[in-house]
C-alpha cells in the first residue's frame, strides 16, 4: 500500500467532486492543534520534517487510482482524474524543535484545492503524533535536570513505525540515546540497552550471569541487579566488576520496587566496595512524574530509562489538531459549528521577545522586534531548503526552552503559555463569523 | 531499516552473550498481559497473526549485522555470529479474536535460547498494541447494541501504520467499515466516509456544495450538516435529497455538538420532509462511553463513527504486557522481584464451561471438559496452518462475547474476568521461589 492511499475515503470523495466541478482555486489549510492537553505548558513541534518529505514525494499512480475505485465500488474511469496529481503547492511551517501553543498554526499548506485536500490526513497524522510524543518527552528532559535519560519505549509502542518516530523525536528533545537499534543507525543515537531479567534466570545463579556477560562485552556493562533481590544483585555486581577490573562506564540498572530507596542502598553498595565511578541506571514504568519525583527527592541514579508511557504519551496520547480550511481563492473562510469555531485567513505566529505570541494575518507586519515563526519551506512542490537535521531541532528547542517563564516549564500544573489573536485577524473573525450567521 | 533491527539493543547483547557460551539450549518465553486496565473486563487477543508472520520471514542478514555491529561501536566479526539466525522454534498461540484475561499467556516461543530472546521486542510490539486497540474497540460494538460502527481514527493513530493496524483490529472486533482507504483494499473492509467541513466552506453555502457533491457521487451519499448550524444543515440537506429523488442509502452526519438532542431533531426534520429512510451518522470524540450514553438516551443515531479515542486506545494506551522466560533447557524458571514476580513453565489456559479460566502448566490434562486455548502453530521454524482471515477472528470473538457474564461486559465498571492456577501450577511456584530465596 502506498502512502498515497494510506488516506480517508473522505479526502478522495472531496476531491473528485472538485475535478468534476473544476474547482482548481487556491486554498489555504491551517495545521494547529486547538487545546493543550492537561499538564502540558507547551508543544514541541515535530512531524513537519516527514510531512514535507511526503508532499515531495507525493504523486497518485494508476495502481492508486485502482484502489480508490475498488475502495468506492465505481469503475477506474470515474477515478482517473486524480491519476498523474503531485503536490504543487506552497508551505509554510514552523520547524522542528520549536515550542508552541494552542491554536498556533504548526504548517499552512496552500495549493490547488484537491491537492491540499488529499494530503490532510497524512499530514495530520504525522504531525499530531510526533507532536505529541516530543512535547511529552521534552517533560523527562526538564524533569531529569542534566541527566541523561534514555529512551526504551520500543517495545509498547503502536507498531514499530511509531516506535521509530518515538526514538526520533524523543532524541530531538534531547533524549541521550535510544535502545531500538534500526532507529539507532538510522539518525546516528546513542543505542542503549544491556540485559533483560530473562538472561539472569538462564545462568545458575547470578554472578554467573555477570560473568558471562563481561566476557562477551569487553567495553562497559550494565548489570541488570533486580532479578531475585535487588541489594544482593548490587553486591554481586560490585564483586564481579572489582574482580574483572572494570568500572569506569560501568552500571548497575534498577527495574522495580522504590527505586529511590534502591538507588540509595545501591550507591552505598558500590561506594563501599570502591567504585564510585559506577553508576545507577533506573528504570521501569518512568516518565517526567516519577523522574521528577526521584529527582526532587535526591535519588543518587545517574541515568533514567523511560519508556511506555512516554514513547504513547499515555496521559494524552493524542492531540486536539486540526487541519482547517482558512482561504479558498481568495476568500477567507471559518466554521461556525458549536464548540469548533475556527478562524479565517492565512496566519503568522508571531513571537514577542516579552510577553504573549500573537497569531496574526500572514500579511501583517507583525508586533516591532517580534520573530515570526513560520517560514516559507515549499514553493512549487518544492523545498527550499535541505531536509533539517535533528541537531538543527536540538538547538531550537534549547533556546526556546531558556525563553520560557519557569511556572510553563512546571512539571506538575504547568501554565499554559498561550497566542493572543492580532486586532486585525479578531476584526475578520467576528465580521465573518456575523455575515456567515446572517446568512 | 529491517524488521529484524527494530529491536531492543539488549536482545543483540544477549544473544551474542549467548553464542559466545554456547548456551543454545531450548527455552520457552510466555507473552501475557500482568493486569487488566481499568475499565476492561476482558482482553481480545490481536497481534499474534503478524507476530507469525514475523516469525516466519526471520532472518538475520549481513546487513542487519552490519547495523548491529555499528551500534554496538564493535568491529563486524564480533557480531558475525548472528549472520544467519533464522527462527527455528515452535510456538503455541491463542489465535485472534479470543477473550483473554489477565495473566493467561496469549503466545508461547520455545526456541533455542539467542532465537527466543532476539524476537521479544517485535513480538511485544505487535500483540500489545493490537491487543490494547482491540479491546478498546470491542466495547464500541458493543455499546452499539447492533448500529454499525465504523474507524475515523488514522488521522491520530501513531503514525500510518498504526492506522493500518487499528483499522485491520476494529474490523476484527466487528467494526463496519474503515475511512483508511490502503486498509479497506488490503482487507477487503468496506471505506467510509464522505465529506469535511472544508468542502462545505469552500462552496458559496451548503446547497451548492451538497448539489455538487452528489453530482460528483451518483450512489448514496452522506451529507456533513453541521458546518454553520446543523438544523438548517439538515433542512437543506433533505431538500436537495428530495429534489434529487435521492434517499436510500444516504444519510447526514453530525460532527459536533449535543449529538443526541441534535439526532433527534434531524431524525424529525427528515421524516417530516418523507425522508425516513435517510440516516443519521454521528461522529466527534466518540468512543464506548459516549456511543452507550446516546444509545442508553434512545438518541436516533443510526451509525456511530468512531476515531482518534479508539485508535489510539486512548484511556489504556498501552497494555501491561511481558514476555518472561519460563523454562530453560528443561527447568522452569521465575522473577521474584517486588511487583513483578513471574510464575516458571511452560503453560496452558483451560475455559471451562462454567467459572474461571485455569492457567495450568503445559503437560496438565486440564479440567474435565474445558477448552484448551493455546494450540501449537509454528513448529520448527514453519506456520502449521494458513493465516487466520479477519472472519475467522470475528467469529471466534462473536462466540466468545455470547459467553461472558453480563457485568464483564459493561462499559462502565466491569467486573474483569479472571483466571486461577492450578494445583500443581501454584505448588511449582511456591516450591521454585521458595528455592530462589533460599539460595
Amino acid at each position: 500500500m502506498s502512502d498515497v492511499t494510506t488516506t480517508d475515503l473522505y479526502e478522495v470523495t472531496m476531491a473528485l467532486s472538485y475535478l468534476h466541478e473544476d474547482m482548481s482555486g487556491s486554498a489555504t489549510f491551517s495545521l494547529f492543534v486547538r487545546d493543550l492537553p492537561a499538564e502540558r505548558g507547551f508543544l514541541v513541534s515535530a512531524g513537519t520534517e516527514p510531512a514535507l518529505e511526503y508532499l515531495s514525494a507525493f504523486r497518485i499512480t494508476s495502481a492508486d487510482v485502482g484502489d480508490f475505485a475498488s475502495a468506492l465500488h465505481r469503475p477506474y474511469a470515474d477515478v482517473a482524474g486524480l491519476c498523474g496529481i503531485t503536490f504543487t503547492g506552497e508551505v509554510r511551517a514552523v520547524p522542528e524543535g520549536r515550542v508552541m501553543f494552542a491554536g498556533e498554526p504548526l504548517l499552512e499548506v496552500t495549493a490547488p484545492l484537491a491537492q491540499a485536500q488529499l494530503v490532510e490526513t497524512f499530514l495530520l497524522n504525522q504531525v499530531s503524533h510526533q507532536t505529541a510524543v516530543a512535547s511529552k518527552a521534552v517533560r523527562s528532559v526538564l524533569a531529569a535536570s542534566g541527566r541523561p535519560v534514555v529512551d526504551f519505549s520500543l517495545r509498547r509502542t503502536h507498531g514499530t513505525s511509531a516506535g521509530m518516530q518515538a526514538a526520533r523525536t524523543t532524541a530531538l528533545t534531547g533524549f541521550a540515546g535510544t535502545s531500538n537499534v534500526a532507529a539507532a543507525v538510522r539518525w546516528g543515537l546513542p543505542a542503549s540497552g544491556t540485559m533483560a531479567h530473562s538472561y539472569v534466570e538462564a545462568f545458575p545463579d547470578e554472578e554467573a550471569a555477570f560473568r558471562a556477560f563481561a566476557r562477551a562485552h569487553p567495553g562497559p556493562v550494565t548489570f541488570l541487579v533486580d532479578t531475585y533481590d535487588a541489594v544482593r544483585g548490587v553486591r554481586t555486581a560490585a564483586r564481579v566488576l572489582r574482580d574483572l577490573r572494570r568500572g569506569p562506564g560501568c552500571a548497575v540498572r534498577l527495574d522495580s520496587g522504590d527505586l529511590g530507596a534502591l538507588a540509595r542502598r545501591a550507591r552505598a553498595e558500590l561506594d563501599s566496595a570502591g567504585l564510585p565511578e559506577v553508576r545507577v541506571v533506573a528504570s521501569g514504568g518512568l516518565d517526567e512524574y516519577g523522574v521528577d519525583s526521584l529527582v526532587r527527592s535526591g535519588a543518587p541514579i545517574d541515568v533514567y530509562a523511560v519508556g511506555t508511557r512516554v514513547g504513547t504519551s499515555a496521559d494524552a496520547p493524542y492531540l486536539d489538531s486540526a487541519y482547517k480550511l482558512v482561504e479558498y481563492d481568495g476568500r477567507p473562510v471559518m466554521k461556525l459549528s458549536s464548540a469548533k469555531v475556527t478562524s479565517p485567513g492565512r496566519k503568522q505566529v508571531f513571537r514577542r521577545p516579552d510577553g504573549d505570541d500573537v497569531i496574526a494575518l500572514s500579511d501583517e507586519p507583525g508586533p516591532a522586534g517580534a520573530e515570526p515563526l513560520l517560514r516559507t519551506v515549499m514553493s512549487d512542490g518544492r523545498r527550499l531548503f535541505p531536509p533539517d537535521t535533528l541537531p538543527e531541532g536540538q538547538a531550537r528547542l534549547t533556546a526556546d526552552l531558556e525563553d520560557l517563564p519557569a511556572d510553563t516549564l512546571l512539571i506538575r500544573d504547568p501554565r499554559p503559555g498561550r497566542a493572543v489573536f492580532s486586532e486585525r485577524l479578531s476584526e475578520l473573525t467576528s465580521d465573518l463569523s456575523r455575515h456567515l450567521r446572517s446568512d
